[in-house]
């Protein structure tokens, strides 16, 4: 059920029995009286806790996702079965880290402590973490999953003005964490592949964050780092409808071990911020085709007020530019979910400017809505200017877990 | 007294006047009428402001950083008038951010926003921006400065086990800008640089984070990613005593100009994650001579017990090992008050591995402090294995600003 290293743990705490004095090797070649510490912590008690079980992944319709760190693995299993345990080892972590319980709470000191530990003492932050499996998963004939793959489940294709960097493309597995501390959500990803050591490796990982600006108590949509809102167009969370309309796979609309789960598009856009800030505001709005400070429409008030695209002032012209971001995206009928977040990276060496942007994330019950959106936004998007998609990957997410089943059990069960 | 770009903006404003209605050439070369906004933020009510004022700069001895935006800066001004001009405009602009204030908060649409807007509604959470020297910018002989260079302002020695990286390593200027949120550390540092145009230019920069346990509604010493709890030796930062003997620069103990200031030393340390999780609890604990859940002493309970090098065990061995980092480092008396965060920076793409570590920082009197215990560490340090230094700089951080004067006065005076 776990990996070889947590196995031999339990095996030895087994042998030597838990608290019983005894003489063992230790790490240093001296002989030494095994100590088993009791590590008590008060997160298990915060009431800061997502539920892991559900119809549905957390992390996806979850609200105010402060922190992220995401990372794209190489599956290294050589068969469905073993993948299959590391997938249920993974759940039972999982409900652990997010019950903000330190995995398990005792320990043998000569050997690796079970849990890195730099959580002790901190909440449990609204920790969320889900699951998706990539396109080249079914590609490797070991595993046996070739006829599981959806069709929706390719690589996406190349777009107009993509500069993708390898070194942040693709993954066989994905994990997104979230958290309002970035301790907690780092924590949880280690964790997890310190637990599949030999079953997984790192391909890339990116941190990032959000900020809600409060009013009357309420948390606002964040604001990126062109300082315009990232998310206004979403569909309702709260209503299962536009949910199951734009979200969750229904039956027969996808490969079956999908039905409730979703498709995460991950794409790292560098933002180019020096540019922007030399560009006027006016620029800067008829680029996105919405007031900054407001976030509403441009001509309108309200960050909610409908868009009405075909608005024209005075002399004709298009209020909202037809080469705008928002008027390009909305040429087609598709709503996807985002849910981004920023990134600051330091400087590119090369450049000397900000390596900022952000990491784009997107949840729909089809690919296509994103690729029918950014084929929209092509070449014509005003905002190319200042941005370039340098990574870029799709996954499949699971739908949510029953407790007492695991994650992917449709696919590998 | 500030950029081009912003003397020029402020003529324009003057010359179309502030509200009133006009023609003006737009930046996309359409004529259209200069709207002037006025963008009311909350952001100046809070009261989790922190006083830019004061004997002492802000961020050295404010307690509980959460988030750091570090970044060093290569200085283009061709002369002492100007840099003096470039530390007025920013100890102004200090002033706004640590308030809160967008700057300022009205503007002119046709012309690019005066703030990059992206902390528009949050809160100040805590700003605190605190500015260095380096060595280099004495060297540069247009600026006039080199007999006002103290003795101890220069390149941290070669110590044995570094393994610098040219592009994390050195700096005419630095700011550390640190805040409860990344978003608002990371808008100061921008602003301040943008306000800075062709007179700075971006070398390196580093994001990090620090998470306190609270316990009983106190905040603790924070856990580094390896767990450990990091910073317990400190000096008090509420002792005037003592922070007057191990941070602050006394009269005559440095240039006259650093009275009141302190030397800052930065270094990136990578940590090597995955060995340290492959190690045993007793291995990490005698690696760093002290309990890492408690971060008691070896062989205590108490995190703030005495360390007591000199206790034996029953077979007459240190319980301390004489190789452990908490021996080394404490055979000097110097005492340095260390102020680190953690960074999580991506997958290392050569390696696999995470690229996550420390953002050392710590301020001393003089950096002969740091230095000999660096020393002392040398290549005995046990710790050593788990870690390599990639990045260093050190600055002089000049004295605080007393209302009506500026940063640096008493150098560029």
């Amino acid at each position: 059920m776990k990996t070889g290293e947590n196995l031999s743990r339990r095996d030895f705490l087994k042998a030597v029995g838990i608290g019983v004095a005894g003489i063992a090797l230790g790490a240093s070649g001296v002989l030494a009286a095994p100590e088993v510490r009791s590590f008590i912590d008060d997160n298990a008690k915060s009431k800061n806790k997502i539920n892991f079980y559900g119809p549905h992944q957390p992390g996806i319709t979850t609200k105010y996702p402060k922190h992220v760190y995401f990372v794209s693995l190489n599956c290294e299993v050589k068969s469905k079965s073993e993948l299959k345990e590391l997938f249920q080892s993974w759940t039972e972590d999982s409900v652990r880290l997010m019950n903000g319980e330190v995995m398990p709470n005792s320990y043998n000191t000569l050997l690796p402590p079970n849990d890195t530990g730099e959580t002790a003492g901190l909440d449990v932050s609204h920790l969320t973490l889900t699951f998706g499996v990539g396109p080249s998963l079914f590609e490797k004939a070991e595993l046996g999953l070739q006829s599981r793959k959806p069709p929706e489940l390719k690589d996406l294709p190349h777009f107009p003005r993509d500069q993708l960097d390898p070194k942040y493309v693709g993954g066989d597995i994905c994990i997104q964490a979230c958290a309002d501390d970035p301790q907690v959500a780092f924590h949880a990803v280690r964790n997890l592949i310190r637990n599949a050591r030999g079953k997984v490796t790192m391909r890339w990982a990116q941190a990032g964050f959000n900020s809600y600006p409060v009013r009357n108590g309420k948390k606002e949509t964040p604001r990126n780092l062109f300082a315009f809102k990232d998310g206004t167009g979403n569909p309702n969370v709260d209503s299962p409808e536009e949910m199951n309309r734009f979200v969750w796979v229904q039956p027969f609309e996808s490969a079956d071990w999908l039905t409730g789960g979703t498709y995460m598009v991950v794409r790292r856009i560098q933002m180019f911020l020096e540019t922007w800030d030399r560009t006027s505001l006016t620029e800067q709005e008829a680029t996105i085709g919405r007031h900054r400070d407001s976030g509403a429409p441009l001509g309108k008030t309200g960050e909610f007020e409908d868009l009405e695209l075909d608005r024209k002032d005075e002399r004709g012209n298009p209020i909202i530019p037809v080469d705008s971001h928002v008027y390009l995206a909305k040429q087609t009928k598709d709503r996807i979910l985002r849910r981004s977040f920023s990134y600051s990276d330091g400087i590119n060496p090369e450049t000397g400017a900000f390596d900022a942007g952000l990491l784009f994330i997107s949840f729909q019950k089809n690919p296509q809505q994103f690729i029918n959106i950014q084929n929209s936004l092509g070449r014509l998007d005003k905002l190319n200017e200042y941005i370039t998609h340098r990574g870029s990957a799709l996954f499949a997410c699971f739908p949510g877990v029953q407790k007492g089943s695991y994650l992917g059990a449709a696919l590998f069960g």
